[in-house]
């Protein structure tokens, strides 16, 4: 990326000017951040909410729903590799996962990177975002949409975790924010469905808030999971394009990441040959749960 | 911070527009963040650099140097324990302090919490800077400025060190980026004035850059730091207003804060009473030197 420094002088903006085609996501109602849009390749309504992708100097290519920042080509590992692998290497064999959400294929290209990975199922309610990932973002899901491990399902995930009868390893809630159609997918009555899904050995993550932005956001959603498993394990990763610190959690019936030591999490990764992450390793498996004193408060 | 959340639509910006006195800060060309002043206190320019002190919402008070974001009220917990408690944690005992820059005092607050701290010596270039502490960011400095053990020097940093004949315990470099009158302390020679000053057992510390950013200056800032420390310790914090991700460096002689348990520094805290602390801890401490696999390539 361009090192552009901090030696220029930003002027306060008295109309609020920032720079042609800036595209602003809001943090709190007085803190947000930007990021030009070198080009738009889409902007249109799906039944479900606004879909945009552009193209970006700094990120590539990248998309939007409802005006947040979901996933760009550069910055797509910082949260596709900690919402994946931190389950997936805690697990001994994970075989069989479910994705709820996450159509652009970016969870699906992480999971299918582990070999006892026989069975990916993806339940995406809108068919928008994942043509939009086989068109414009090949390079986050590498094709894994069209793995012949991967079975895609264009429905609302609570339905399909409701009626299902399949029992699952891993499971990864790959949502967009509780503000629109994944609403109903922050609830005790749905991690409670999803629970039941879970194999007694298996995990399931999710992301949740920033909590710097959102606390109470935070304080809630993790309330509602230990109301549906008895391992919470909360974690931190800071992501470019989600303003910073990203609350996530690690939850299951029995397996806890905490017990993994970065020397399991390397042997693990060397074993299954899972050799090109930009991010995750046993340093950083083990990094992630270290919360800082008022992030502990509030999960306390 | 109110929670805002992110099921509004936020438009690409045909004309830039996002709020009236918005403050943009710049990471990249095309990638930035932004804070809508409140009200503006203060904007002048010292002989050095443009000074502005502003309220926020939700960062309360917080000033900015040359447009760029120094220091809030409400983040600046994320960067000053993190700059300072981990090589004064590090150190069992801690006498002799330096600080070159840090006007605002929120360094020195962190480190005369430690009871062996015995004398701060604090060397800043620009008088406008304290001043503006002394009457805006009582919370951040909560009277460090003027505490007996403090000795404030308004002077060039680099001056300083070179005709300096003191050795000290903590060297903390709290320094705006180097686009600025900062630019000569970012070099090999002011590394090695620095080493001199530097007790054998002593540790110092600094802040570098964003990974993401602004990689290239990191691999040349840690190169210039191992031509003059035998001991060059990379780590990482999340800090809002610098944008996400951002990289300090320990660095010494000797002292090897990696090898610092987060027992040892549990029990160094409890030791010394200091518990008032909002982010750093023993696992935090230890968390921080885990670097992602791209950052590890980029100080390898």
């Amino acid at each position: 990326m361009p090192d552009r420094g901090n030696g220029q002088v930003n002027d306060p903006v008295p109309a609020g000017y920032i720079a042609p085609g800036a595209m602003a996501e809001y943090m709190t109602d007085d803190w947000g951040f930007f990021v030009r849009s070198a080009r738009q390749y889409e902007r249109f309504s799906s039944p479900y909410q606004t879909v945009e992708v552009h193209d970006s100097v700094s990120f590539g290519k990248l998309f939007r729903l409802d005006g947040a920042f979901m996933t760009s080509e550069k910055d797509e590992f910082f949260y596709h590799e900690n919402l994946v692998h931190v389950p997936a290497i805690a697990h001994p064999q994970p075989e069989r996962a479910l994705i709820v959400g996450g159509g652009d294929g970016g969870s699906a290209e992480e999971l299918l990177k582990h070999p006892s990975i026989r069975s990916v199922t993806l339940a995406e309610i809108d068919l928008a975002v994942v043509d939009v990932a086989r068109k414009y973002l090949q390079t986050v899901h590498r094709g894994a949409l069209d793995d012949p491990r991967l079975t895609l399902r264009i429905e609302d995930g609570f339905a399909f975790v409701r009626n299902d009868r399949s029992q699952y390893d891993l499971i990864v809630l790959d949502l967009t924010d509780p503000g629109g159609p994944s609403k109903p997918l922050y609830t005790t009555d749905f991690y409670r469905a999803c629970a039941a899904r879970l194999t007694p050995t298996g995990a399931m993550t999710l992301h949740i808030a920033s909590p710097v932005a959102s606390p109470e956001r935070i304080r809630a959603n993790v309330a509602s999971l230990r109301d549906a498993f008895p391992v919470v394990a909360p974690y931190l990763v800071s992501v470019p394009l989600y303003g910073g610190l990203w609350m996530m959690a690690c939850c299951a019936h029995e397996l806890d990441p905490r017990l993994v030591t970065p020397l399991i999490v390397e042997r693990r990764l060397a074993h299954r040959q899972i050799a090109d992450l930009q991010y995750y390793n046993g340093d950083t498996h083990r990094a992630a749960f270290a919360l800082p004193n008022f992030v502990k408060k509030l999960v306390a």
